[in-house]
């Protein structure tokens, strides 16, 4: 089909690289952008390019910053005692939304999965282990990676691998029914976890 | 939330605003671009820009065009004799994509609506009826708006509107069960005309 102008064409093809979206889809969307005011369109533009020119990766807990180091590190008002270990970027802030952690993150960039080829070397998994060696002061590490597979074998790697680390206590988030959720459409392992996981009202 | 850094907050809003995309795809997008290719991401930049300053609508039937005139109107090769009404951009594509129709087209860009305040005038009708009248050589039209009551109410306007065009045979397309298509889940005013349209064998 060569009716669309070219970088209409290419506009599609842009739009149809990103995630969940389809041609027709990423169409719509580029005809979204065909009709929207020039200027909130080379806006559009501009901000992509600004931001991959000023965004990169905290030097520290690799959340995204727009300078050596990000806000969350930037911050002497947060408690360097206790730190989280999340997967990725998504998920430190999702745990930041709720506004219930004031300590440190380190944000890993994925987790092992031999089947797709993913060491520990291919993540920021020992600048974390330097990271609390160096610092000495982190009192609890809480993994929160996500409850799949990967996930609890990422989170077991690095309790073992911390465990002469001795004074570091390394928690991991519970697991149990969701807030809202009908307790007979969750799955076994849910519940199992939810009983075995009991606290005492 | 300022935990995002202020241009990667901005894709996000930016993305988030185009057609079926909420805010939680709209991070995932905003972090696609993050991850991939410095050069992809500028050339995505660039082809937004690009676009919005080559692409216009074509004078004479508002089809895209890169120049006053798109590239179905600068093509000898089709027939000036049919043409064909359609509302949109996307609608005159798939049926380009069909390689059924090789005559002219006419983009309304929308329909008439008095719901959402659309009448005639805010679309490109009177230029349909003028370009009808200045050709003199168009034998037939075909009315391919969508078979929904605004499409059809159109329809009937374009029909009404081109009366005293006696030597204009006006068409609609055909509407029936769609290719593919299960009996029993079709609706009843599909199977009625399917029905009160048929032909024959």
């Amino acid at each position: 089909m060569k009716t669309f102008p070219q970088s209409v064409q290419k506009l599609i093809e842009h739009f149809s690289k990103l995630p969940g979206v389809g041609p027709k889809s990423a169409s719509r969307m580029a005809f979204h952008v065909l009709n929207m005011p020039k200027e909130s369109a080379l806006d559009f533009a501009d901000t992509i390019r600004e931001m991959k020119e000023n965004v990169q990766f905290c030097n520290q807990c690799f959340h995204l910053a727009e300078g050596p180091l990000c806000s969350i590190c930037q911050d002497a008002e947060r408690d360097d005692k206790i730190m989280m270990v999340v997967e990725d970027v998504l998920d430190l802030i999702a745990f930041e939304s709720t506004g219930e952690f004031g300590g440190r993150y380190h944000v890993l960039g994925g987790v092992i999965s031999p089947v797709n080829g993913i060491g520990p070397e291919e993540l920021n998994i020992f600048s974390l282990f330097k990271r609390l060696k160096d610092s000495g002061v982190v009192q609890e590490l809480i993994v929160a990676t996500n409850p799949t597979l990967e996930g609890e074998a990422t989170a077991m790697y690095i309790k073992q691998e911390l465990v002469d680390l001795g004074n570091i206590s390394i928690t991991r988030i519970a697991r149990g029914v969701p807030t809202g959720a009908d307790l007979d459409y969750a799955d076994r392992s849910t519940l199992a976890k939810a009983l075995s996981g009991r606290i005492q009202l």
